[in-house]
């Protein structure tokens, strides 16, 4: 069960009996926007604030993944939710009203890949016959949260992200889907002293490396034992570095790597820079994209590995380094 | 297994192998000032900041938690921890350099408790021999998180709690030890509309009566099948609010109840208000207080509950309400 130094595979997998993806506007325009199952035209989602408008899309899609799967919320047993803003209010705010027993997490944008984690441990632990992951992010309040509130317009560097507008939630749980966790690796921080808050993607990509090499270690598998190993947010210039690093290990990701910063948005047309980021920028483009591709039998294995920033405004002022955490879910075709 | 609606009851209960405590100056003035492994008289912790206070004060808890196990940190498997500020950084700037693979929780003061479960649940499941639970708060880095920059020299109402400086670690195992965690309860977020965010006392009450009402439910127990139910950090204010929510279900806990907010500071001597509060307090007082009495078989059963109240200073300001969670861990005497 336990398999090398940071690895579980399960002896009984759980499945991902559905799930669901909620976007703002700019998402739905990009090349996705068609695959998703709730796009927003107004940002603020019907809400007066970006961190209540953050809670409005992450209730709807745990709603949405619930309907799916012809779950209602007391069916499931535990919910594990995060998000980026401070003290996880949009969680708060956004699950209450399901009265779900849960465990509020935090790992910068890698939290889908801790949500999913929990859960899937969770189920085939036997602790509960399903359980509910969700995470979300919204550009408004994230600019808000990490940087300047959008009406002092200030200018982003090219080696900035886009935070994504967008909630993920996934039921996770013992009955028979197409979908199967077969194993996580769970991330360590690691550290290469950057400083750049706004080059995030440099800030991750060790923390992807360590937790792709590990999970590769670990299975003992090579990068061809997946169809896909796809990275949260790295974006363009995390990409890159992502490749360098891996070169270093001599293992070569290229020609099965995918990033879900550089698949949510067009870069020719959406003028996002790096990429997106955030919670949601994995989490809806792992709903909307990624696990149907699975359910069809398109890839057999993939490897997801969201990947979060660690810092605050607060770190970051200071004068804290940010460093990295990843953590890889292997989902299978059954 | 699964136990009534929100418990779980191990088959094979874990083991809470060794902990430790480290507090500031003034808790080591307090009542249980002699039972701390460390007290450190200079707040900052040799730090230039508060929020590195709290990281260094965190990483020598795990240190010395590990350090009475006679474990280093290779030998843990998974570490769950989590503190107050925004985005967690005092645990992921405090645990960097421990390098074990970790999840990031956020449950405000209940992160101990909630760390104390997953902890188990992992262990009990098999994914890992050893665990590490962290948990921490700083009067200065939550002063200046919640409300505002000490040199402020704010006034607070006597329904305001004091910040515990402190962090708890705690390695919960398969090894035999005198204390079990046989059961756990994972807490629903619980919201009566209250608003005030300088009386959390009043808004996590209600949670910790969800939560104490259920587990006795789910385990079929009364009050006096513990030899005490611990809270976290209600104070003065909740804990009479608690009684009162009680007495309204018809269940009476006077007197076997404790909170570790009221137990941490000298009410008559040490100008704490409502009393001790933060990650910190249950954290600290479990491990320098509570388990020993469990081991020396004073206490044969207890309910430790940590409660959190879910708020930012963003959803303060923006008129939310501060709903409370709070999740309750059986301990044991074997």
């Amino acid at each position: 069960m336990i398999k090398g130094k940071q690895s579980i595979a399960f002896e009984e997998s759980p499945y991902i009996l559905s799930s669901a993806s909620v976007v703002g506007k700019k998402e739905g325009e990009g090349p996705l926007g068609k695959m998703f199952d709730m796009v927003e035209e107004e940002n603020l989602f019907g809400e007066d604030t970006w961190e209540a408008a953050e809670s409005a899309m992450q209730k709807q899609a745990c709603l949405l993944a619930l309907g799916k799967a012809h779950l209602k919320p007391e069916d499931i047993q535990f919910l594990y939710g995060g998000d980026l803003l401070r003290q996880g209010v949009a969680t708060s705010m956004g699950v209450e009203e399901l009265n779900i027993p849960m465990f509020g997490l935090f790992g910068a944008c890698s939290t889908s890949g801790e949500a999913l984690a929990l859960a899937s441990m969770g189920v085939a632990a036997g602790y509960g016959e399903s359980m509910l992951a969700v995470t979300s992010s919204h550009f408004g309040s994230a600019e808000k949260e990490f940087r300047f509130p959008l009406s002092y317009a200030s200018q982003r560097p090219l080696s900035a992200h886009w935070t994504v507008t967008g909630s993920g939630a996934f039921v996770v749980g013992k009955k028979r889907s197409h979908v199967r966790v077969t194993g996580v690796t769970v991330g360590k921080i690691v550290d290469y002293g950057l400083k750049d808050s706004q080059n995030m993607g440099a800030c991750m990509a060790p923390a992807a490396c360590d937790t792709i090499t590990r999970n590769l270690e670990d299975f003992g598998r090579t990068p061809d034992d997946y169809n896909r190993i796809i990275t949260g947010d790295l974006g363009y210039v995390g990409q890159s570095i992502l490749f360098d690093l891996m070169r270093g290990k001599r293992i070569d990701i290229k020609k099965n790597h995918m990033d879900c910063g550089m698949t949510i948005f067009d870069q020719n047309t959406q003028d996002t820079h790096a990429g997106g980021s955030g919670c949601g920028c994995a989490a809806t483009t792992l709903s909307a994209y990624i696990l149907p591709k699975i359910e069809r039998g398109e890839w057999k294995r993939v490897l997801f590995v969201p990947t979060g920033a660690l810092m605050s405004t607060v770190s970051y002022n200071e004068g804290e380094s940010v460093p990295g955490i990843a953590h890889g879910i292997v989902l299978e075709h059954c």
